[in-house]
């Protein structure tokens, strides 16, 4: 007997069809495919049949089995969206510094009160596999109140051969436990830890040579990251990192250019990178070369919100070609929220996206960010049956009614796990 | 038989006491009474207890009756939020817009398409009573469901005798059967209609002579307000405006300098009104008799978000000892949105306000804006038991996990409302 989920008359469905062979750019990010009073049929998870209420109709008499009906009328449907850059995984919680940095602190007073990503390393380390996995699933369920069905997520609050693994195994479970689809990436090379602060080229060395061969042998991620910052890593550590993750099967992705320019977005060209992430500094050179290698941007535009920054800047490297897609850049640091649908809004009113490039940016955009846009992404038949009935008549609504939460119904595979704004059934994870 | 709700041992409990006679200024705007592992009791609608743990349970245990008892254990409680500036009665939408301005439309391209204010003036004449009311009813259950307890309320869409009544008497339908309490202000001079384009002096006799009188003797609202701006009412037009609802027992507001420095502070501090909204373009003389005359000064951070414009001086007027309160400008043009919490979120990254003084400024000061000091904005004995739970663990993750919905439990004088953040039995108007 096969599972049967209907999603009937849309107000519109926002397919974004047409970009699962390459990612959307320049004009092509504005077509996400709407069909009017649009039906959808997912069967066993899988779409299997898009199209007007008129055709669905029909489509659906020709089936065997219990039909669960889903009135979408009035409603818009959306696939479900992708959260492409991440760092969900890690313990405790750093809500005093936003206060000490509006009260003067600068990143430096906060390290020195024993705040900062030195914190939540030392909370990572201190947390087991298990903790990381409880307190990440409550940022999961949230995710998912928030319309997100997959997500990528970032290791790199270890920094220990041991931690990491543990950081990229708690994903691992969660993957397998929870509704949300993870992702995992490789990112060893997020900060030098204090103990290699005199040596980081032997801390290099161990990314290298240690914790690469060791997370592609437990096939616990598919991407490898390097933060490629001044003072951070430079530019030729970045550089046989992510060649090193290569050699592993691992897909290279940066962060990139977000505080100084420093090549970051050329790097990515220059190893065939998948995206180059931040880019508040990217130079136009370095446009220039992702729009030619077709490296994805993934823009985050909450950080530059939460550290009062100024965003990078979508509009010129849409213009120039580069594929864009969104993320919330979830982190315990600079980007404390779960609200992809709110970074949207953030992208149309301080980076002046469209109501529809946000759109694409956040499904087929992501998906290709993360490598899996032959399965999400877009409402196609053949994809998996992930799907967001937000409480809007139209696309535009979702940037209008601002920073408010119009999830109605999330789909996950042909299943209902929110329903009415609420979490339905998600099973806790447990051990 | 009483009705008794008893909030358990809250991580902290926001009192925000001790500003009831007087809004909280400057230093005061921080202190917001924390009682760690706080109780409240509330008895047949209003507070009767507010104290310590330990404390309470001795209270508690000298009560007869039922004792609903809700445990805060992990989470933070405070005063119902208030909305102290809005324009939710109106009909129709605007979603539009913002990809028309995001498209490089000019605000006079809108107006040309059909758009911007008219737009709603339209819909709104067009709407029968019963049908703001459906329509408003919508924007006040998403205002529970992020804490909002109490809104202002003003009309301003109508802009005829009787259009304006209609918006008036919808607000006076909706105070009485929904939950949220409404405090209405009369705004017949929010714009000069079209047919007076020729004549305004005509429409400012119109409003002073028959809508004010009109408003008054049927007991329609408390406040009078006024656009005071280049282009549409000037100072002396405003100013008689609000002199004559000072006759008819309208406590004055100003919307000044919202778009050029107008000397709508200065007028505000002239006219003894209550409050001065918007303030972008304030002059120092102003935010000095502001200050001098204790006109609160509530700040519409949303508005400048949405409009992509640069937010008020909160910091300036904090400073100069101006009483501050924040909105969120509910309204179909410039914010549609009902987060007040995101609009806290703005105030503290786009302003620099802090954690304490948004919490001040949406609770107490936000009652003195609209008259109701006496009765909400603080969790003291004698007041409304009007609460809110917030899914986190002190006050400042509030602003920490910017843009989430963290409202877990809304407590309107002692009745549960909203409950893991969904509405619990919240009875749809009917005539
Ligand atoms: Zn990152
Ligand atoms: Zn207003």
């Amino acid at each position: 007997m096969s599972s049967i989920t209907y999603i009937r008359c849309a107000s519109q469905l926002i397919t974004v069809r047409g970009g699962t062979k390459e990612p959307k750019r320049a004009q092509d990010m504005s077509d996400i495919g709407i069909i009017e009073h649009g039906s959808v049929v997912v069967e066993n998870g899988l779409i299997t049949f898009v199209g007007s209420d008129v055709e669905a109709e029909r489509y659906v008499h020709t089936l065997n089995g219990h039909i669960n009906t889903i009135d979408a009328s009035g409603k818009i449907v959306t696939p479900g969206l992708i959260d492409a850059h991440t760092h969900i995984v890690f313990g405790g919680s750093r809500e005093k510094e936003l206060e000490m940095r509006l009260n003067g602190a600068k990143y430096i007073d906060i390290l020195k009160a024993g705040g900062g990503i030195l914190q939540t390393t030392t909370s990572t380390r201190e947390a087991t596999e298990e903790q990381l996995i409880q307190e990440t699933s409550k940022r999961l369920n949230r995710f998912l109140q928030y319309g997100v069905t997959t997500v990528e997520a970032k290791s790199g609050y270890g920094l220990t051969l041991e931690d990491e693994l543990k950081q990229l195994r708690a994903a691992k479970k969660l993957d397998e436990r929870h509704p949300i689809d993870i992702v995992s990436t490789f990112m060893g090379a997020h900060a030098v830890p204090v103990e290699y602060k005199e040596n980081p080229d032997e801390f290099v060395r161990l990314v290298i040579e240690e914790m690469i061969p060791r997370v592609a042998e437990e096939n616990l991620a598919e991407f490898c990251d390097v933060f490629c910052e001044e003072g951070v890593f430079t530019i030729q550590q970045s550089e046989q990192i992510l060649e090193a993750g290569k050699r592993y099967g691992l897909k290279p992705k940066i962060h990139a250019d977000e505080i100084v320019q420093f090549g970051g977005a050329e790097l990515a060209a220059k190893v065939g990178a998948v995206s180059a992430d931040h880019l508040l500094q990217v130079s136009d050179e370095g446009i220039k070369q992702m729009a030619k290698s077709g490296v994805i941007a993934v823009l985050l535009p909450g950080t530059a919100f939460f550290l009062m920054e100024k965003p990078a800047n979508a509009r010129k490297m849409i213009e120039a070609g580069v594929p864009v897609a969104l993320s919330t850049d979830r982190n315990p640091g600079s980007s404390p929220t779960e609200s992809l649908p709110f970074i949207m809004n953030l992208a149309c009113l301080t980076m002046k996206m469209t109501p529809a490039e946000v759109l694409t940016a956040c499904t087929i955009n992501a998906a290709h960010a993360i490598g899996k846009a032959d399965e999400v992404g877009s409402i196609e038949v053949g994809k998996k049956g992930d799907l967001v009935l937000f409480d809007a008549p139209n696309y535009q609504t979702l940037q209008y009614n601002y920073a408010v939460n119009l999830v109605d119904t999330v789909i996950k595979k042909g299943q209902v796990i929110v329903e009415g704004g609420a979490l339905r059934d998600v099973p806790v994870p447990t051990t």
